[in-house]
């Protein structure tokens, strides 16, 4: 049996060491398979509910590297910590440098270790900040995107844009507020411990003074998305089932299809990788609580409590677009968010979420919540992907109740090999 | 076995019963102790490490009622809403009316169900949001408590204002923001998921629309403080644990000395009751993670890594204040935090510390994290609580790294007999 605890046990030169040691119920269980990560065994490690919503997660490590980046198949962790950084040098040595860096302690922190020292001695400053020290990996996943501003002309990598990395076009209804939209590179780290995730993004800030500035940050605090068949259906702010007919990782053909950008795309350093889009959208949801059940379910085209569309009784039955009722008119409504987000009316296009629900207080000159959910999708292609939804759900009765106030493009690479650093197959 | 998920099966009118039907881990662990209600058994029923400070929970349910409210004796949950409202009825009545309806409404979320229906048929307006369907009660604590301002001349109820419940006074060096601060009345839901806190507030607030308004909110990512033997000590911001040295619910006498009020106090009616500080305290983190170890534990006081005062080797060694080292001087430096917010330094005075980490998102102006604590402290008298021990603190070397920007304090009362609602022995 192995001691597994977060391996800060350094020595405070003064005081010697005294830390306490622990021998766990979870340091027994992943010492029990070796002390080896273990993504996706939890169900089976700990017995545990995995069907809940919010279930506690056991402890797991993603691993950092791979094919793919961890963050997009991997199982939507509960909780969130998204910020954005513009690159403030112009030198590409600079973003090489920190992107090395940046990789070192990306890795460290998924395998639930502190980037650095935590304590030391007297004149050291400590590497890592701390606030996560005791704390298991939780599932942390640390996932990076280039925006298209770092295709400029400050680090001769304009030729190497992707065509597809264009700002997103603006959109009907929007108001989009620049101050927390766009951005250089993006990170999503997300744990099933806010504050692992909270400390993932703070350490890479922190690592980037003097090379990138903090644009802005999001802290989503419930997943709004299932990205697994293992996982059930979470619920948004609005209290409906939300992604349903969600990509799911198990689907490896979809996931080639829609979320893995192919071989055949016009930049090879991107192969393997995907676009990840960013939304923030509030919701009036005082308005949306007064509206009537009926109402909500045509609008949302799905029951409320079990989540059926309106054309079946379970949640995963599938919709019938084309079913009438007894009124000559559709089920399902013309204007259903379902109907016009859905892969039949959107040329067979799917697109994988993994949004988050937020709140950043009460709205000062409402009263209201200033609440909604911190969307997030993967895609091959945001041409074929995000972009025509969007556009289509200009007709989405949801417009009454929401409103889109930021918006974000990154093109984020495929996973790292050994010794590889994020980035690389794009600077080096 | 019964089953125990969150009873909201109710029949959608227009696609029939469709729920699927769970027997969990979960619900069978609540369910082998008869479905009741058991605080404080997490650990024996489900034999899980209860020593990490973010180990998942197991599902209890906290009671509603007794002799003192719940939240604040209640082991600290992992995650908080709070909020402050305005009340904006000018009646007596429509004030006693929303009481009684939040506590009936309380007492159904803290017992995991929801306040009403959720789903329903086509011109039925919901009853319950419906964000927490499917969850269940996750610890859930709601607690309420009276500003300064509901004792004006609105409601009748000056000459049953006590004496202690004024607006703090002017600290040194805070920059009180009055939008974030106050309020007539105040809601702290705990939980251990965010969805479940934050579904509590949400559902108050709008069952108050007409008689208040929300004022602000805040969301808490993280404990901050143990309030039990049984827990470990959590890490703030600055990394380092926080409130070792708490007052500990198991610690009867001074839970009676400390934090209930008693029935020599001034008003009847708020015995057994307590009084609730909330101050944000932003973290300047970025510029303290520059700081040397050596000075980050001198202004501290203890180790950052193990917690121990600087006089001990163990977190919980009693800190020597009298103990100078070879070169003459305090090893616990005069201006240290601990040494300054010691009961040995304020006649012994004691408050119990409740609070919880926050981020905001990045500043817009700086770049920084907007990020620290939500600071909640409850003691049976804030002017031998709260105000001296923040007047001490004056002199606090943390000083140069943190900034007050909101202040409220709060008369909660006693817990709530069968049958009574929330205020009744202060409006009937």
């Amino acid at each position: 049996m192995t001691e597994v605890s977060r391996p800060d046990g350094e020595t405070n030169g003064e005081q010697g060491p005294a830390r306490r040691s622990r021998l766990t119920r979870r340091g027994f269980l992943t010492g029990s398979v070796g002390g080896l990560a273990v993504a996706g065994a939890s169900a089976v490690l700990v017995g545990c509910d995995e069907s809940k919503a919010a279930a506690p997660k056991p402890v797991t490590q993603v691993p950092f590297r791979g094919t793919h980046q961890a963050g997009i198949a991997t199982p939507a962790q509960d909780r969130m910590a998204f910020a954005a950084f513009d690159v403030t040098s112009t030198r590409k040595q600079d973003l090489i440098d920190l992107l090395q860096t940046w990789t070192a302690a990306a890795e460290k922190m998924c395998a639930g270790q502190p980037i650095g020292t935590v304590g030391g001695t007297g004149e050291q400053v400590p590497a890592d900040t701390g606030e996560a020290t005791g704390l298991d990996a939780a599932d942390l996943t640390i996932t990076i995107g280039f925006g298209p501003g770092l295709f400029d002309n400050r680090f001769g990598l304009a030729a190497r844009k992707p065509a597809a990395l264009e700002p997103l076009p603006s959109f009907a209804r929007e108001v989009i507020d620049p101050d927390i939209s766009g951005g250089d590179i993006c990170i999503q780290a997300c744990a099933n411990d806010p504050q692992v995730a909270f400390h993932a993004v703070r350490n890479l800030n922190r690592l980037g003074f003097g090379t990138t500035t903090m644009r802005w940050f999001q802290l989503g605090f419930g997943r709004t998305s299932s990205t697994s068949s293992s996982q059930q259906t979470p619920r948004n702010l609005l209290g409906f089932k939300d992604g349903t007919r969600n990509v799911v990782s198990e689907d490896v053909d979809a996931m080639n299809a829609h979320v893995w950008v192919n071989e055949t795309s016009d930049q090879q350093w991107l192969s393997g990788g995907s676009y990840l889009v960013t939304r923030k959208i509030r919701m009036a949801i005082e308005a949306w609580d007064r509206d009537r059940i009926g109402d909500q379910q045509d609008v949302i085209g799905r029951t409320k409590v079990e989540g059926a569309p309106l054309t079946g009784t379970k949640e995963h039955d599938e919709p019938d677009l084309n079913a009438k009722g007894s009124d000559g008119q559709p089920v399902i409504p013309v204007d259903a968010h379902i109907r016009l987000a859905a892969p039949e009316s959107n040329a067979g296009m799917k697109i994988l979420r993994r949004g988050y629900s937020f709140t950043d207080g009460a709205d000062p000159v409402t009263g209201q919540l200033d609440a909604g959910l911190f969307f997030i999708c993967f895609q091959s292609d945001p041409r074929t992907g995000f972009i025509p939804v969007q556009r289509k759900l200009a007709a989405d009765g949801l417009n009454e109740y929401i409103k889109h106030v930021s918006s974000g493009i990154f093109a984020c690479p495929a996973g790292l090999a050994d010794g590889e650093y994020w980035g690389q197959r794009l600077l080096a």
